[in-house]
């Protein structure tokens, strides 16, 4: 069934094998045009109305008819011989026998044979007998002009906007509104553009459940044929959804082809890598030719192409796209976009970029293109990068990425600050009203967020604890940290860690949120535990934050107080980021408690032993607090509505929100 | 009737005034605010499906589900617990019993409780009984490994992508492909969107015909509403299409109370000026407030804005659009697209901006923001934006232009070289890749833009003639010039002027085509023009090149030779900038005949005497003839299909197409 020496002799032992990306698309486009698919699938002739958006021209269009298609008044006002009124002048007016010599015309009306200027009827008296003022101002006996015109005034001549036989629109072009008025205006009622690419989406898996259905541990819920298929649509073309095939070859193979004979294109998704149950490329070599099977990208690179043989003859092509998220999104946009395009006749799409520096020191494989995502936010004059989760099944690294930074094959990684070529998401507006939050998580920040949105301002928050957030404000990179840094020594919040690691900068800090933390227990509280020195306790598995986390910092305050041994706590070397990280590890299993607030154990129905109270503030570089980007900060910290949401989650006082506590240095 | 004292007592003599644009926009939420309609008009709740895409979130997106629910497996291989791995290195392997101590797991699966980490199959050797190679890889008796594990290598831990309770999107958030996919990941199966309003649109004009309807004198193919519904439904709205109604006050009122009563916004197209038929601003009074007649804004200023009384009670905004095309699409996206933008919860667009330097002087009215369509191009380094027409019936200058350069109220104008920002229709790639031709117009020119449009090249073409082409280069803002110039000395093309024009300039002179140039006459040739001496006959009426075309140089060479003075010409002050405005200008009986060439006389069933072969040649800087922007140029020039479908058209030869003429300087 393996034909092919290169996948290995044995069902088992194949292994894919990566080619680089430009080779990927070569040989795909190289077969496509030996069956003579590399081009505009066929072409649709549709009626010009509003359906026609966005469809792309399978052919140029030239116009059939001029507009105007006659000279045209361009004014509401009198239509006339311009030689008339030669001569005229303020003080010596000409006046013109109405019906003779001049005749009303609306705006747009055609102009008489005789005439050759328009006077607009502002411009005119309008006379009755004896030279009083006309009682019908578009119909007087005679009209007085106190000026001269030249020929072709207020004329709109035949052809001013559109000449026969012109160039209205090239091939290719894909439809706007306005475009629609031209082509109309030109003489055409329909318009031929492109058959738009219909494209098979098959996702297979045993482990799947389609959205909605209950899902039990195990299960996966299949999403990937959801986001293909809009991404599809998006594209231009037409997204078929096939029902999830279990992981059976036989059964796969049926579905291809059954896909293959009714489409364009074939996006079988998953099974695409080279384990036990990824039987695509064999799908593909049975029923057809395998042309790639490994592209040097990631995330994505076990990514299948080939041509399946159609029962009616012909072929179609088929991608064979990875089962991971992101690696599916990206396969997306990598490879099908172009091909759609392609057919669609259309250019490719060519996201905006522009330069940022990276925040921190990335590393990359030296033998991939490596798709990273990050945000983009303006902090002062430079515009940043922050790397985003790399894991390929973290679709909302997706979802939140302004952009993608590509680290080309040969580079191993780059050092913080250097400068990236960012593809843009989103709009460089958008980039411009973003707020970078980098410092200790707060689930607030996620309300803050929400509201923020309805400002047009975009919050961006990543967790690096609240030194961490220090040192980001130190080095530039965001416009405000959020804090909760007990000092063992005053008992007070945040002030002496800001002296320390911002002795420099002005800021303000303010008063956030009061909060409650204590410790995540399993609900029911199985092992009994009432406080740290419960940690110590064999069989508890303690799940701990990251080092320079508020919360960590807490902990180990408390914990030298009561002279606890970190040593002798089982897994306090295991990290989390978010409080929310930790209350998942506790709801899991994989941790018997953690440190956190009371809303995320709240969040995973966990139950929670307050411990502590502490003021988590934000610290914001002065410079910014009085901008204008945080205004809707300054505003919402005082909005009733805002704080009531707030309030809401347990554990959370809000008293204070907004209060100055100090401006730095004093 | 017209209860407003501002606009005049009598009807005929009601006069729009125009306020401001920023007040019009505040009048109009004030009044939306006043009857509470300034906000999201409903929720949908969707299913998830890619008819989602587009849509706009009414509401934020809290996860649900964590994902992954469950400790996943991110490898295919072995799960086991990293303690059992302890002390493994290549030297002293560790070898593992399947069953009890490892279990194979697939990318995805869920760990077994009891293990905390993951062994890629890769990594391992799958051992049978005397620990030779095991037949099935997946399920060996045994397991060997040569490396120890930390715990949770190879697990993505439950809640990696989302944690329950978390944000996933703001209300506000316009879905994505990928936006979908995390919907459905946080457990969702439905979205709740905002509800697309719903907006009539009304073309009004006796005048009017609709788009497939033959034309005769005087009628006007009504596409506005054509322009607005697409333009309605590219911004996320439902457009409602009206039948014509009529120029009549009583129909007029009935159809806009109907619209106003089952739609969310009536655009009511044309009679929003103050002209004898222009009923709109009375249709507003009699069915319920006018806030706006008139806004201070070019082209377009006979906006009105209103709120019509539903007859259930209620109330509906109504938009006066002005009637000239360009007008109708600028009221779209200053009026309408904000407004939708609000009732969907979304931000309004906000088109990218550059910076570039305008092409030529500009006057503008000092009390109007004036909306300039601009082509851009970036011509060595420097970007530039090149005024459209500023007709306001002109609506290929919106479909032609790159983008807008507003010029604000209070300034009169802009000088040549001026910086300006534009706000930008296309992509800054397409920018990249436009290639400016400024100087003669040629026919060829249209075909050489679709042909380049094929190769990822826009060519921007401006009708200056062939000395303003050779000027233009000159002044660095042209990639190329198409040029005809005869030198009367010595019988030369083009090279005598580009020595004096462009003395400093090295350029490469190509040879494009050989035309026919003759007079173009009315079909038949009623006044049996015969050649230049017949201009001068009585009754004969010319319509002329501009100076500096080449055409007209032509013309004054043998006027000159033959001893015809100029003076004599009736209509040789009459100037038309290219080929097909001479052309249209004798088929709709403006004039007589002009000099052109053969193949716009064809185009318009014209009759042609042919008088004169030139050549047509380009002129192109040799630091552009030689760059990658040109490159499809030189293969378009040897391309036997496109050389073929220049030939199709009448009076041209190919045989020299792309040949280089001359280096100069020399």
């Amino acid at each position: 069934m393996c034909h092919n020496p290169e996948w290995g002799g044995k069902t088992m032992s194949v292994y894919l094998h990566d080619i680089p990306l430009p080779e990927a698309q070569q040989r795909l486009i190289q077969a496509l045009e030996e069956v003579g698919l590399e081009s505009v699938l066929g072409v649709e002739e549709i009626p010009l109305d509003e359906r026609a958006l966005g469809r792309v021209l399978a052919e140029p269009v030239w116009a059939r008819l001029s507009s105007p298609h006659y000279h045209a008044s361009a004014m509401d006002g009198f239509a006339l011989r311009a030689e008339a009124t030669a001569g005229a002048s303020p003080t010596r007016p000409v006046i013109l026998q109405v019906g003779e010599q001049a005749v009303y015309v609306d705006t747009g009306d055609p102009l008489p044979d005789w005439a050759n200027a328009v006077v607009p009827i502002e411009n005119v008296e309008a006379l009755d007998e004896q030279d009083i003022p006309a009682a019908d101002a578009r119909h007087p006996l005679k009209i007085r002009l106190r000026e001269a015109l030249p020929p072709w005034t207020h004329v709109r001549p035949m052809g001013e906007d559109i000449v026969a036989t012109e160039l209205v629109l090239p091939a290719g072009h894909t439809l706007r509104a306005v475009d629609l008025g031209a082509i109309a205006a030109s003489g055409h009622t329909h318009v031929r553009v492109s058959r738009p690419p219909r494209v098979a989406i098959l996702p297979t898996g045993t482990e799947l459940v389609p959205v909605g259905q209950p899902v039990k541990r195990g299960d996966i819920i299949e999403y990937n044929s959801l986001v293909l298929a809009a991404q599809v649509r998006s594209w231009g073309g037409e997204a078929v959804r096939f029902p999830i095939t279990p992981d059976d070859f036989e059964q796969i193979c049926q579905r291809v082809q059954q896909a293959a004979d009714m489409t364009d294109l074939v996006l079988l998704n998953a099974g695409s890598s080279a384990g036990s149950e990824d039987f695509s490329a064999r799908a593909v070599e049975r029923l057809g030719t395998l042309l790639v099977h490994g592209v040097a990208v990631r995330p994505g690179h076990p990514v299948i192409m080939g041509l399946i043989r159609r029962s009616q003859g012909g072929w179609t092509p088929i991608i064979g796209v990875p089962g991971y998220p992101v690696s599916a999104a990206l396969t997306g946009e990598i490879f099908v976009e172009p091909l759609l395009a392609r057919w669609l006749g259309r250019r490719p799409a060519e996201p905006l970029e522009i330069e940022a520096q990276i925040t921190r020191k990335v590393t990359s494989p030296a033998g991939d293109d490596d798709y990273m995502r990050v945000v983009v936010g303006k902090v002062g004059n430079r515009v940043l990068a922050a790397p985003l989760s790399r894991g390929a099944g973290v679709i909302t690294s997706l979802v939140r990425a302004d952009g993608i930074v590509i680290l080309p094959r040969g580079v191993q990684g780059l050092e913080a600050g250097a400068p990236v070529r960012v593809r843009l998401y989103r709009s460089p507006a958008e980039v411009e009203q973003t707020i970078f939050a980098i410092g200790s998580h707060d689930l607030t920040l996620d309300l803050l967020a929400q509201a923020l949105s309805a400002h047009q301002r975009r919050l961006v928050s990543a967790n690096v604890g609240s030194l961490g957030g220090l040192v980001a404000l130190r080095r530039g990179e965001a416009h405000l940290a959020g804090a909760h840094l007990l000092d063992p020594q005053t008992g007070e919040f945040n002030i002496p860690y800001i002296r320390q690691y911002l002795p420099d900068t002005p800021v303000t800090l303010v008063e956030w949120v009061g909060r409650i933390q204590g410790l995540l227990v399993c609900k029911g509280n199985p092992l009994n535990i009432r406080g740290l020195e419960d940690l110590v306790r064999a069989g508890v598995r303690f799940i701990n934050r990251q080092r320079g986390a508020g919360t960590r910092i807490l902990l180990d305050y408390h914990l030298e107080r009561l002279g606890i041994d970190p040593a002798k706590i089982q897994g306090y070397d295991q990290e989390e980021y978010t409080h929310l990280a930790v209350a998942a590890a506790v709801a899991s299993g994989r941790a018997d408690c953690g440190l956190g607030v009371m809303a995320a154990a709240q969040a995973l129905d966990l139950d929670f032993i307050p411990l502590f109270t502490e003021r988590y503030q934000l610290v914001i570089p002065t410079v910014y607090y009085e901008s204008d980007l945080l205004a809707p900060l300054r505003v919402l910290m005082q909005d009733e509505n805002f704080r009531r949401s707030v309030q809401g989650l347990p554990g959370y006082t809000v008293e204070n929100m907004g209060q100055v506590v100090a401006q730095l240095p004093q």
